[in-house]
């Protein structure tokens, strides 16, 4: 069977249809639907997950053979989801890596309208300067710096500290919104105080200065593991008691908010913190919104010392294991431990 | 010079418009627009301060001549604006009043729909019950009793306790919207723990339960004077650093707020905490809105113990007196200490 | 049995303290409780109806026999509560007036704190100026002079108008924040255009004016009742085809609302506009809170003229009478028409 | 002049970290900085200008060829970003598409979560029927379909329609959040009613009815261009009067808004509707977020018939053409008329 001469036609009259589409600038849709509105989100981020006895050891030697300094700006490693290759995005709207900053060593100033917090996995004695006000870090930490704010790291131990940072450069390069400067190349400030003034005015509970007005990202610098491990410590507590507050039996929650707002911390990204009784399992959970998530088999304990976590080994034998459900995964958790 | 016939008539067809208005239930606007629509607020309240040495006493008599219990429900006393006289008002929209509780005493249990706060003057070891969660209070603490809330007070030592009530009672008499409820007349819980439920969900600086949703009025039932005297202190201490904090040179301030909205603790009632450098004089203000203030020459030490401050002696050399500025009363303050 | 040594020292001791409580300015709360914390509110306002027929006359007459003019500022007669005698409030809350202009007259400017709204009942060709742009009142429509607002009318023609009046003014006074000033003697403006600027700006269906910001009361100075009469048409004729719209069956109502917030118009005064299909019964309601109504047999047919309403007679047999049913009262309306 | 032992030691230190970087699926970020974090935006879409002459053909010809049924969905031509090339998006966040339904034409229902906006540019009597509500359009109008709302269209006439999609597909694309499903084959209703349910509930200005609560997107279906022409004519007339309302000298504009909110009308795309006096040049702006403008030199004339603008070509002497400034785009407009 042949075409006749109409069908011959009709295709010629297509292909130049198609090709004035191109030429005009315009694309159709009939072509293209499946891809442009799937059914349901097709991700191209994969479940993964990143063993820490692995990660460790890759910033320890950065650590040693590359500097941090002007230019570079951090010795920061980003996840890079498998599905997203050559992408140093956790998920597609998150970028989540290890910072290491070695003994004495310093990261200079910058800002940036991406909005990113640090969590603090091993270590104290390093300051971050958030525009001139030192804000210490310590292992459990979660440490804020909002969009716009000049930041810096300094670290006056001979022990390096590594931390979690959290940023949403996926989601601010999608929306075109990324502005980045240079700030001075002297430190704002060398103080170390133990309290940063963020922390002074605002780390009172339920205590807020009355000339300070609302803000949309968290002006609390800093969210420390003693309140945070005693808030998860209690609402496990309550549980046994019988009294509200976990979000599901075993399965204890809180989340960093604004004071000024009660909302978020950051306006675009949510942290939390969660702990399980031994033995529990989450409900899974499906959701419209990917996470990175560190999972630890036992918590810290709080106000521990340095001498009980050698530097260097810390992580050895208590793994913090990062995970990045994308969009539409569904996830569960099991505790090991409370 | 006489009325004519026609003035006659005249006035004769006035007094019988001005009484169909009263038979029509008519009253007329222009016989009674400067009382109805002032110039400015006229409030009948007046400025007033009530002196602690005189009240002290007096709330220490009544201890021992009047019972607590059932019916009269408290033993409180009220401030009585001496521009409101009869009315147990301190201002037009505020109730004040001391409330003095025995030894060993219980004030039985009842809800309503009038918000309150209490604010502890002297005195440990009471414990108010807020629908069935124990809540210590102590000298200098703030304790909020939400619309509706079922509350009651047992005192577990042989000392009494003063504090001072708040309540928003003129406003929702004026509103009309006045509910009341006895409770049970066993107390809900004879518990006495150093940290009610609601300190251990909510009194973590910037962290809130994920599992607990947005309230119009503050979860947290008690604020601490100690965090208190610590976010006045650090205002002033900041202030010398150079840092922004206080709301005018050696004026600080924290406001009580609401940790799921950043707002107000009460929604009826706002709720402050001042401290004046020695030798300050704030600025005057004047407001549309009246206050009861309590004015005390050195702030208490946090975490004093009992005996430093032998009962029944503690108010004497260091008072604290109440005033209440109505509306438009332009007000300053002068700092004798910090 | 006589009261023994004992008993009198009592009874003196108790004597004594109550006098002292009255020298120290306090007022004890077990002799007030009732009174201050009613077990439901005790609102001494009473359920009342005016009569349409009993007012317009007595209205008519006024306007004949008092000027209007500076001082008095209005002809307005409020409906006086039987409950609240000698007071010129409909409720608690609310202050309720009948206004009457004669022809040609002018009532001066002045602006006040308290909120208003206007309902017109009958007349055209009356302009209200609020802060100098004329607004005119017809038959049906809702004009608002929102707080702090000059305003002043004319009556352009040979014809009275009367309208009804509905401000805050109970509730300002109770919050003390009255405020009043006179404008200028001489009209803002004798223009009489068909549509005021601010409905030529805001009357337009879900658009704003881009430049324009959000504001506590509504911009829009007039909700006409062809607008009101079509939405509350419409309600009932979804009705009959199965759409969702009115608040239940045979009952439509509008809420007059703020275009930039979507909330109240007005933020003290909750304003809407009630039609029921004949025969329908609404369910009872019992709220917190007072409300004056008037209600009407028979709507106005839209865009009538004024030859169908000859002067002086369109109350008298269309009734449009006045009631109010204060806090906690049960209501329940019937229609007797659509 | 030669490596030394140690240079190559170093150097191969460093490849061994860089590989091992890889395999521990990690990406450094001093090696990417720039790109990653800009210093300012560097979009990759390109200021363009797509010529209505060139446009309408083009659609017509497709709408000869292409049939319109189940699985294209649409005939839907997207504006292709020369920057982004290959890509049906007109920004970086914005899909924007000619639509051209032929004569008697039905393109069949589906929802998404995509929020979407129709602008028509030419012809009537083409109805959309959303979640079952027929909604015609008609030239001038802006008609809304709200994330997850089925909608379906269908012409009813002999001649074509051409109109603007505006959807939010690549912003949805980058957040993984699409969901998209098909309807029933038939057409929920063949109603061709002049105002749909939508705009009987809720396009009365100002008014709201009583039992509709608050959406994220506006429930307003269309905003007809005969609202938006007669603001848009106000506020220059207003300008000439001297009252504020236009944006800057000869510069009108609405937006597009939700009654239940004041806030824009749909919660991911703005939407608005300008006008320049002839001879007026905007201020050039320049703002991070991208649009998609369409120009055009007369505006459309109110309730113009069909028969003025003969099929086919109504365009040719009126151009719309559409304009696409990127992100960081310094834009400016010039008036050709009134």
């Amino acid at each position: 069977m042949t075409d006749t001469a109409d069908d011959l036609i009709e295709r010629k009259m297509l292909d130049d249809l198609y090709a004035d589409f191109e030429d005009a600038g315009l694309i159709p849709l009939w072509t293209q639907l499946d891809g442009l509105m799937p059914a349901t989100p097709q991700s191209a981020a994969v479940p993964h997950l990143w063993r820490w006895e692995r990660l460790l050891p890759t910033a320890e030697r950065s650590g040693r053979l590359v500097p941090v300094g002007r230019g570079g700006e951090r010795r920061a490693m980003a996840l890079s989801n498998p599905g997203l290759p050559g992408l140093p995005y956790a998920t597609p709207t998150l970028w989540a890596a290890i910072q290491y900053l070695g003994p004495r060593e310093v990261a200079p100033s910058h800002r940036h309208s991406q909005g990113a917090f640090r969590f603090v996995l091993d270590g104290e004695d390093v300051w971050k300067n958030v525009d001139g006000d030192a804000v210490a870090m310590r292992r459990g930490d979660l440490l804020l710096t909002p969009s716009w704010a000049f930041h810096e790291h300094q670290n006056v131990t001979d022990e390096p500290m590594t931390w979690i940072d959290g940023l949403d450069i996926p989601l601010v390069a999608q929306l075109d919104a990324g502005f980045f400067e240079f700030g001075p190349d002297e430190l704002s400030t060398t103080a170390t105080p133990e309290r940063s003034r963020a922390e002074r005015l605002w780390a009172h509970p339920g205590l807020r200065p009355i000339s300070r007005p609302d803000r949309p990202n968290s002006p609390l610098a800093a969210y420390r593991w003693e309140h945070t491990d005693a808030a998860l410590t209690a609402q496990l507590e309550l549980e046994v008691e019988g009294i509200a507050g976990v979000l599901e039996p075993g399965h204890a929650g809180v989340r960093f908010s604004n004071p000024t707002t009660g909302k978020d911390a950051l306006v675009t990204i949510r942290t939390e913190m969660r702990r399980l009784r031994a033995g529990t399992r989450t409900t899974p959970l499906r959701s419209v919104g990917s996470a990175a998530v560190w999972c630890r088999p036992t918590p810290w304990r709080t106000r521990s010392r340095r001498a009980e976590h050698p530097p260097g080994r810390s992580g050895t034998g208590r793994p913090l294991d990062p995970r990045c459900p994308p969009p539409r995964c569904s996830v569960a958790y099991s505790g090991a431990c409370i």
